[in-house]
């Protein structure tokens, strides 16, 4: 086997394997164990293929989408998963990821290097529709996970209904009716006693 | 909450969840446990973003590629995940799977039940590039699971190299490059006693 971009890109596919072994903080629905950084990326890759229409953007392209989302958790492999709530984890996390970036896309031949660090880059900005929506729904996809298990996650580290909700205006930004569809769920789930109210939605 | 269409796609969405707990023969190349299918689904995703150049056929739709593999092991959800060389199970597979397909995608509204069920029938039907081409990386994900754990589930199972090279047929007709690859791999695993030859392939 004579072919160096081919090696580089096999390399490449064994080392990303890892993502398998990085856990989240949500849990299977079923409520059995954790969530790996793997089985999030193709729930969220097959979730915006199934909401594009929710989308109020309707020129998306929707095929960038789905490929910013396929990688979008990589750096985790050197980085790990930060806990979308704690804040001291998030105070080093762009130059841990960063750093992850440059070794894990340095393994492909220098246009895809090029190519997918910029995929990972916009998905981080957040600034192009496309990145938009894909961020929405990575902020959606745990919030679901969590009202149907209980909010084993939410319980489990004293996260409020006004946590959630900041995490979650991401969503406002792209899509009326998912944003509508959450904040009803977040209502639903402090209703049922598995999500907290906190002094400043006390009443709404 | 009033939103038919959205209801349906989110309890779509989280019995997919399942897809999670299917285990493969393969396990993670650091062999700690075997692989699950929603796992598979990302790794082989991104493969065919990641392998597109090799493609002998330059004009394949890369974005439909993706989707059929993001969703094409979903039936076996109710239908379990039939192991490659398990010649009795593969004999109501057909059934089981076309089972599964109907109630799975039958959840979502009817224009989307009918584009998810038409891709994955596309996917099973093999006959386009697309499908070719997304079936060729089904195959060959494993085989690099297995070379690199050092054969566990070829050796666990008894499986000789001709079984292998024929399951990977499907590479041969869409890839020149990763054929060579594929075989070249091949015969390293048996070099390295991870894989059985087999009298068909004896003195090859």
């Amino acid at each position: 086997m004579n072919n160096e971009r081919l090696t580089g890109q096999i390399a490449f596919l064994v080392e990303i394997d890892k993502l398998k072994t990085v856990l989240r903080q949500t849990f299977l629905i079923d409520g059995s164990r954790r969530e790996n950084s793997a089985e999030h990326s193709w729930h969220v890759s097959l979730m915006a293929v199934l909401m594009a229409e929710h989308a109020d953007n309707p020129a998306l392209d929707l095929s960038r989408v789905v490929r910013m989302l396929l990688l979008h958790d990589l750096v985790e492999i050197d980085a790990g998963d930060t806990f979308a709530y704690d804040t001291l984890g998030y105070k080093d996390k762009e130059e841990r990821e960063k750093a992850a970036a440059r070794r894990l896309f340095g393994m492909l031949p220098p246009d895809q290097r090029e190519e997918w660090t910029a995929l990972w880059r916009e998905f981080e900005d957040g600034e192009t529709p496309e990145a938009k929506y894909a961020a929405a729904l990575d902020r959606l996809q745990p919030v679901i996970h969590n009202h149907y298990t209980g909010g084993v996650s939410w319980r489990k580290n004293g996260i409020v209904k006004s946590q959630v909700l900041r995490r979650l205006q991401p969503v406002r930004e792209v899509s009326e009716t998912l944003w509508q569809f959450a904040s009803d769920l977040l209502d639903q789930s402090v209703e049922q006693g598995i999500l907290l109210n906190d002094p400043n939605t006390e009443g709404e």
